[in-house]
């Protein structure tokens, strides 16, 4: 990987941890004139990082973020722009694409990282060792009767679910509404997980069932998961089978 | 992360390329005394830590790799389990928590890894950008008719899908056949790419349209996407839109 005028590397970071991120991410940032994200990321990444220019906006300003990476490369820079998780799952890829039809001397290239996902996973066992789908409850960009449609479609089709942004201030009971949308396919016994801040020091795991996930307190650093009908909890492990382990 | 007897840590490896492993998957190798994994994993690490001892098992032998790590890890070692992408993705990570019930002495921990959907994702742009399902199109392990269910109720649910095993030696035709069956609910124009040998020098990524998926040449190494109905092809690349981009 090399430095490269007019190019954004668009770098997923993992969870948080440092060593939880890939080569390749580090290796983008080295080569990075500016690095732009959310102010928190920018702050952690500050203190290795400082001999690059470092730039956020706030949340909910993620057009204005994009559009800041595309003018500053434009005028010969390289930039990461970094990500939580992976920038291709629930992150910013997509709209870095979009806007980069009004950028045409600008190169995109996206660095893969592990995503909640995934590392959630990894905290709780194997949940995810079969046909999985991921949800995002937030309904600030999509409309309810969608995530309700696909919660419906995930169950009636036995894949497990990874559910993001399950709660936020505004939306304390989405997790309840999901679990009983889900309980009119599933059965209350079916073995949930969840975890909360993944990859920091404080994670913390949960095993329970699916009628008591239903009142689990959960924030938006929570990402859970319901099994599908191979999944058991195994000494406080949830772990979902594949199919030959079904079977025997 | 330090060496720990009766330890094993069940590493994904990512891709393949080693700047797509994390941090901490590379210390999980270094701390450990053994590394066990299918052949051409083991040959790929070989040169790069000759002063650990490394076992392998053939393909299809996955039990017997299963239980020699927990006999290793029984008589004291610390072992590395690798799988590639991520071991609780498609992996053997659900298998070792099944097996380990039977060695109460051994601790396990899942060191998770970026797998083919990520890493596949990022090359062709940004497809999983919203919510999305993976489904492997083997039937070794699964019943066709699970298969099936489970690409119907994806397409009705308006999901990305990231298709894994899309075709072996036996199974040529799988995924005309599971394209046959989303066309049955989404439109032949709907946008779709592959990549093949992510991570490798010879990644090779296609856009193209679900009616002309059907007759891609696809093999055992590559990750097939189906977008959603917010998935448009940008300036060659797979692209998702969140939601609030479909609704502009």
């Amino acid at each position: 990987m090399n430095k490269t005028e007019n190019k954004i590397y668009i770098v997923g970071m993992g969870p948080g941890a440092e060593d939880m991120m890939t080569g390749q991410a580090i290796k983008a940032l080295e080569v990075s004139d500016i690095i732009i994200g959310y102010t928190v990321y920018i702050q952690l990444l500050g203190e290795k990082f400082q001999n690059k220019e470092l730039l956020s906006t706030p949340m909910r300003k993620e057009k204005e973020r994009c559009k800041l990476c595309f003018e500053k490369a434009q005028a010969g820079k390289t930039v990461a722009m970094v990500c939580s998780g992976d920038a291709g799952i629930y992150g910013l890829a997509s709209l870095m694409y979009e806007i980069g039809t009004d950028y045409p001397d600008v190169a995109l290239e996206v660095i893969p990282g592990i995503t909640a996902a995934n590392s959630g996973a990894a905290v709780l066992g194997a949940p995810l060792n079969h046909d999985f789908c991921t949800i995002s409850l937030s309904d600030l960009l999509t409309p309810w009767e969608t995530i309700e449609k696909r919660l419906l479609a995930a169950a009636e089709g036995d894949f497990v679910i990874a559910l993001y942004n399950p709660s936020s201030h505004k939306r304390k009971d989405y997790l309840a509404r999901a679990c009983e949308i889900l309980l009119r396919v599933l059965e209350p016994e079916r073995p949930c997980g969840y975890v909360e801040n993944i990859g920091r020091d404080e994670t913390k795991a949960t095993v329970c069932r699916l009628d008591e996930l239903k009142d689990a307190q959960v924030n938006m650093f929570t990402t859970v998961f319901i099994g599908d009908r191979g999944t058991e909890i195994i000494d406080g492990k949830l772990v979902t089978k594949r199919g030959y382990q079904i079977e025997r």
